[in-house]
């Protein structure tokens, strides 16, 4: 049994500040545990009162006959620490802590808030909050919350686990999870995150029996492993997790920082992490929920591949668009399958979407040839029926369901979906029956394509390594790549223009001079670079030209000299770099080099150290993969070479944590072999 | 009043095959007709009852009392067209012809519809049809179809009016506006087309007083200057246009175009043809409902900034995220303004999104203050807020009603928006003040992106002028468009090598050699060109080695000899081109070159001819404007001569019809001039 199941399912629950008046938060929390249908112990907890809305109750957890599985503290904040000693003292293992006015307030609050979790590790206590809404358990008619929205809208049991950290945002999903029918196994709201956060409620969820698809929403993310941990566990367990970070774009994260004191990851970061470890990124509720509730209702697709079959052809066209625009196939269904569906309807048009007309009514019956038919004609991962109104029409609907049906028994591990506008009653029989409905069709499309690449990324989810971390190095940038194992050409630093030539016949013609100063990170805006210098004369003469320039450009830049090197020639340049974020440590980035990573941000992320394997996947992902496998005719690249340097930056990267960053630009893939051509490593002050 | 109007808002109605059986065809329309509150003449016509439905019924059309506004036909197809000559013959000017048996069954059913549009033409007779739905005006209780749907969701009275070729669309559409209670003015199926087409139907829509926006669905288009003037009669007119074209990716056209046998645009063409006449294209119902219905409540964002005031943190900033991704502007209240608010709500965090945090229970009235601050504190096109689920709460939301109400009324003009879980009474409490209801926070932010949207391409529609078409010319590509206006360096056509060395000598070194013969279009497939070709000796060298080239990359092909041009370095590769599409006409390309066009296809489209202020824009559409502009201390190019390059080629493509395609690539633009390096012109064969 997980360590927080007595958390979020407790057989007995203290509630430490509970009221009379269900106006009051500690009034309405212990009226939702008493009336909702909660089958455990309920304590009510108040120092003055011998009974609390008709419940026996008591001035102290202390003076409980029972220890209780969970303590809900609803009392103001200045009297917490009290009750916390009183439920140590009782051996109390587990609290929720929905009292306000910690740190969300700054100040005095942010203290109070370290010594509450002080206290509580003291004591050996696991906690959600402070400043949380708590948890509910529909399954168990456990509703360990004051949420004014269980008045008018109570979520029904089910499989969804939801986990977030606002409160406000955990109700809505949940909330529209109810009017939708999407049961809910536990919705857990983590406040503050003093102790509990969301990625240790997803860890919970993810053990949970009771939990097969898991929905999340993170506003800033301190917990770098436990995440991690927690996302590939759910995968591991085949537990589709659909995953939202508020904060995104600059504005909502400017937001979310004010709102959370948390911080703020890179969102490329997080799109990494989220998809290394198996998890689907969503950016609403809505396309949360739908993924949710096709996950929850039926299998996930088992591949790509979609048959739809239409009574409109305009509206198959749409969903077929759909399909393709979302990563989805539409495979076109061979002769002979096509001369079975028109032996049954001869008006039948198209190859998939197969579009029946509205010459149908009448000869329904045929829905369930055609698709049995269509499902022999092709692999299909996914079969869609669009239906237009008959979900509303309870006369001419059997021989549909009978149809749908049929179909989700003789291929049990393909989603059957029905788009269509429906009555309830429709609806649910379909879904006892494991069949998802949608009425919007590009809602429909969107969820089995959220489900199919859920699939896929959980196949895909493996652990990275954790390195251990080594000894600050600050030598100089190529050095230490080179050092690293990446490719660097020979290059000569020389301070004098008699220097410069005798480098560069020493490499042979032609060469490229580039002014050496630490002062001048960005060579090619001050003119310091000069390529495909032909002759000892012009060497000379690049050595004068290249500290005059710097000269005038940066009057104040101490200068080195110049760097000499040989003029490489032919291959593509491209980009290496590694980036050490602040909450999931080295990330290593591939990409095309030039206009490409300048104006259309062609790069892919993945978390260091890779592996050969991974590498290639990191290349794959980027659009400059194509020329590296010979573009148009062009013999293809050394792409072994390119896949040994990014394992062996990666691996610096892991290795060296006072390493902010290294930029290898540009990286140059030849035909054999490659090499860094400039090279720009960051050190992190702070080592 | 528009020539169409009789047809869709009918004081008097023929129903020509008329049924006493509501399962039949011809007996549901006239059951609608009869019972759903429709206050106009209704005249069923059958050929052996004196009396159908109750109602006396008539033999022919000519043996009515009166001319009807309009005759539904609902008669086999094999009888329509004895039906079409009475209704010539009493003087009929409209009909809608619901019977099926047409094109759409392909072989004799295409030429009967050829030989129905032929003799309606004669009359002087519009029509829908064959093989339509109908249409329907709610307002004046008018259900003109035989759609079963009407029995179990009609759509109530309203200002949206839609348009669609295929009935299960349009019904599909105007089934879920009626479940969101978004009323219709008219919906129109236009079916095959073989007169009233879509953009008929939209230019009608475009004139009806009670049409405030206009929601549209194209599966193919063979009316070109049709749809763009509708599009633009509606842009003038400020009313919304909302439009879908299914069959945007390469199966969905296959299917398209197996459906409907018309053709499928190429879809960016569309793209731009939609931009260009001020329609929003969206690409599912869904969306262009919220957009319908935001646009039919309350005005348009009159400007891209979004106040967000949210009971939640987090979704304030998912709301916040969204808006930007979206194309909105999420403006920081000044400190003043976040004085004013902190003075009522000294909890509330963030400079917009404003989050009230959920302690607002019981001082809910600080809303109103809020908003209004917030109203003063930025030029605001809309004000959205999140309730949470005080929607759903009828004894707590007045001081919210009242918030809401009050900015409406104070700012007329700006979009007032609440997001929340609500019941109906409250959501339609709202309405009818103006004010949108949403439940998911992102389709909230989607539909007052798509509304603002909206707005600002209607302010840029502007006609494309029609250009009168020149005979046909069959000249040599480079020629051709140096003629029409685009430079092109200086280059000879060399047929030895000592031609070629003084031809080089003439120009000065370098220079370019490039292989010339029709039969290689792509020289570097064939390593045909060679630069940087410094003196004589190389030259002479370099005639040999291309002509070498060709002659084993392929044998079969005739060589004239060799290009020398002038090498022109410095600048960015830009790429120019045209294409005639068959249903728009022509249009013109531009983007960068290079890999940029090979890999990231950043090319814009727009309709040729282009004026300066246009070519400006469609330069400006694509990421390569920041390199013309100057990008990263560069110099700014020669933005001029691009745009008179442009504005000559798309005027030479406006001009010859006979020429499919021309594309310039490279087009080199430089600090100084630009040039065309390469051109290659398609001359349509059927010229």
């Amino acid at each position: 049994m997980h360590e927080l199941a007595k958390m979020f399912r407790p057989q007995s629950v203290a509630v430490v500040g509970a009221s009379g008046d269900p106006e009051k938060l500690g009034g309405r929390a212990l009226l939702h545990l008493k009336t909702l249908g909660y089958q455990g112990r309920i304590y009510p907890i108040n120092v003055s009162a011998a009974e609390v809305q008709g419940l026996p109750a008591f001035r102290s957890v202390m003076d409980l006959p029972e220890v209780p599985d969970c303590a809900l503290i609803l009392l103001p904040a200045g009297l917490v620490s009290k009750a916390v000693e009183d439920c140590a003292a009782k051996g109390v293992k587990h609290m929720q802590v929905l009292s306000s006015g910690f740190a969300e307030e700054g100040g005095e609050g942010v203290a109070m808030q370290r010594r509450l979790a002080e206290q509580a590790r003291a004591h050996g206590i696991r906690f959600t909050g402070p400043n949380c809404l708590g948890s509910i358990s529909p399954p168990d008619g456990y509703f360990g919350t004051f949420s004014s929205l269980l008045a008018t809208a109570r979520p029904g049991p089910g499989t969804v686990g939801v986990a977030t950290q606002s409160g406000a945002y955990g109700s809505h999903i949940y909330a529209v999870a109810g009017f939708r029918g999407i049961g809910i196994s536990r919705a857990i709201a983590t406040g503050n995150e003093a102790d509990v956060d969301v990625a240790t409620a997803i860890d919970y969820l993810a053990e949970d029996p009771g939990t097969k698809v898991i929905c999340a929403s993170l506003e800033g993310c301190a917990n770098d492993d436990g995440l991690r941990r927690a996302l590939l566990k759910a995968a591991a367990a085949r537990k589709p997790v659909i995953i939202m970070k508020v904060g995104s774009t600059e504005v909502g994260a400017a937001a979310a920082a004010t709102h959370t004191g948390s911080l703020a990851g890179e969102d490329r970061v997080i799109d990494t992490v989220f998809r290394e470890c198996g998890a689907l990124r969503v950016s609403s509720i809505e396309e949360m929920l739908d993924v949710a509730y096709l996950c929850s209702v039926g299998p996930q697709p088992p591949n790509a591949g979609v048959g739809i079959l239409s009574v409109s052809g305009g509206i198959g066209v749409l969903m077929a668009d759909a399909c393709i625009e979302n990563g989805l196939q539409v495979p076109a269904m061979p002769p002979e399958v096509l001369a079975e569906i028109r032996a049954v309807q001869p008006m039948a048009g198209g190859r998939n979407p197969i579009d029946t007309t509205a010459q149908l009514a009448g000869r329904l019956h045929v829905v369930e040839t055609i698709s049995q038919s269509m499902m022999r004609g092709a692999d299909l991962g996914a079969v869609m029926f669009y239906l237009a109104h008959l979900g509303r029409d309870l006369k001419r609907f059997p021989p549909l369901a009978k149809a749908l049906t049929g179909l989700r028994r003789d291929y049990p591990d393909r989603a059957v979906v029905a788009v269509m506008t429906h009555v309830d009653e429709v609806r649910l029989a379909l879904e006892a029956e494991g069949i998802a409905v949608f009425e919007d069709p590009n809602r429909a499309v969107r969820a089995v394509a959220g489900a199919e690449r859920l699939r896929r990324l959980q196949l895909g989810a493996e652990a990275v390594p954790v390195i251990a971390l080594s000894a600050c190095n600050e030598a100089e940038a190529k050095r230490l790549i080179a050092e690293a194992g990446v490719p660097v050409p020979p290059e000569h630093a020389c301070a004098s223009a008699t220097a410069a030539v005798a480098a560069a016949e020493a490499l042979g013609y032609p060469v490229v001079l580039k002014i050496l100063s630490d002062d001048i990170p960005h060579k090619t805006e001050v003119g310091g670079v000069l390529l495909n210098v032909a002759d000892a004369d012009a060497a000379a003469r690049g050595f004068a030209t290249l500290m005059e320039r710097a000269r005038q450009a940066r009057p104040d830049a101490k200068l080195d000299g110049v760097l000499v090197a040989p003029m490489l020639k032919g291959g593509v340049e491209t980009i290496l770099g590694t980036l050490r974020d602040p909450v999931f440590g080295p990330m290593v980035m591939f990409g095309l080099g030039g206009v490409a990573v300048e104006l259309f941000r062609d790069v892919a992320f993945a978390s260091a150290p890779l592996t050969p394997h991974r590498a290639e996947a990191l290349i794959a992902a980027s659009r400059g993969a194509r020329l590296i496998e010979g573009w148009r005719g062009a013999p293809p690249l050394d792409k072994a070479a390119l896949v040994q340097a990014l394992v062996a930056l990666s691996r610096f990267a892991a290795a060296h944590p006072e390493v902010a960053s290294v930029e290898v630009n540009p990286f140059l893939v030849r035909e054999k072999g490659a090499a860094a051509l400039d090279a720009l490593v960051s050190i992190s002050t702070r080592c």
